[in-house]
C-alpha cells in the first residue's frame, strides 16, 4: 500500500514555516490502519515485547493497537500531572524551552523487553526522553517503530543504538 | 475476567473528594486489555461500524484498538486547536466553566455508522458533545462503548437515544 498518499500534508501548521503531516487520513481509512499496524506488528515479530509504551497523545493512537494486535500490554507516558500514581520524570528540549514526561514508577517490571511507538521521528528529542524513562524504570528498549520519519532532521543519529523502524519518509 | 480488580482507585487525584479510577494498571496488563477491547467489538459485531470515534486523550487509548479489531477507520474528537484540517467545534459544560471539542469536517462520510469509544463515562456531557459533532458531519451513532461507568452521576440520562455498553459499573 503507497501509506504516503494517505497522509495529508498541511502547510503553515501549527505555525508559519512548518509543513505538517496529518495521520487523521491514514486512521479514517480502514485499510490503511490495518496496514500501518500490521507492518509494525510484523516488525516486532520475535522479539519478545512484553510491553508497548507510546506517548501522549499521537502515541496512543498507534500505540495501543500496535500492542493488541501482538498481544503485550500497553503503558503510556503522559505530560506533567497528567498521570494518577507514582511517577519518574523527565525533562527535555523543544526548539523553545523544554517539557517534561512522566511515566508510572510501577508500569514496567524490570527486565520486561519494550517497543516504543510513535506517530513521528523528528529531530528524537521526545523519544530519547521515552527510552530513558523506561530504561530508568528497569524495561529494556527493544525497538523503535515510527510511521513517520523526516529525515532531514537526522533525529536517528540520537537513537543509535536501537533497532528503528520508520513506515513512510519525508525528506523535508 | 474480574476486570474491576484491574483498575486502580486513587483517591484524592485530581484533587481533593475525587476517586480517581485508573485505567493504566488494565491496559500494561496484556490479557486485560485485549479481554476489555474483545468485550467492545464483540458489542459492536453485526452493527456495521465504519468508523469508531475516541475523544482526546484517554478515548484513544481504547478506541484505536478497537477501530483496528473490528476494521473500521478511527476519528479523533481533540481539544480546541489541535487538528490540523477545517474542523467544526462544540463547546460544552464542565464542573466549572466551559471546555471545546473540535472534530474534521471531512472525517466522516454522510451516512456512515459510527462507534463512539472512551474510558469513562460519567456526568455524560463529553459524550453528548461527541455525539452532536458526530451527528454535525453527517454520521450516524450507533454505539456507545466505555470501559467505566459511574453510574451514580446518571451520564446514561443524557444518552437516552443510544445503544451503550459499559464494562465495569461504579456506584461512587
Amino acid at each position: 500500500m503507497d501509506l504516503n498518499s494517505k497522509i495529508r500534508v498541511i502547510d503553515g501548521f501549527p505555525k508559519e514555516g512548518i509543513s505538517f503531516k496529518d495521520i487523521t487520513t491514514l486512521l479514517q481509512d480502514k485499510e490503511a490502519l490495518k496496514y500501518t499496524i500490521d507492518k509494525i506488528s510484523e516488525h516486532l515479530k520475535d522479539k519478545n515485547i512484553d510491553i508497548v509504551v507510546g506517548p501522549e497523545a499521537r502515541g496512543f493512537l498507534f500505540g495501543t493497537p500496535v500492542a493488541y494486535a501482538i498481544g503485550a500490554g500497553f503503558v503510556p507516558v503522559r505530560k506533567k500531572g497528567k498521570l494518577p500514581g507514582d511517577t519518574i520524570s523527565v525533562e527535555y528540549a523543544l526548539e523553545y524551552g523544554t517539557d517534561i514526561l512522566e511515566i508510572h514508577k510501577d508500569a514496567i517490571q524490570p527486565g520486561q523487553r519494550v517497543a516504543i511507538v510513535d506517530d513521528l521521528l523528528a529531530t528524537g528529542g521526545t523519544i530519547a526522553a521515552v527510552a530513558k524513562l523506561v530504561e530508568q524504570v528497569g524495561g529494556e528498549v527493544v525497538s523503535l517503530d515510527f510511521v513517520i520519519e523526516l529525515t532531514e532532521l537526522n533525529g536517528i543519529s540520537k537513537l543509535e543504538n536501537y533497532d528503528v523502524l520508520s513506515l513512510v519518509k519525508y525528506d523535508i
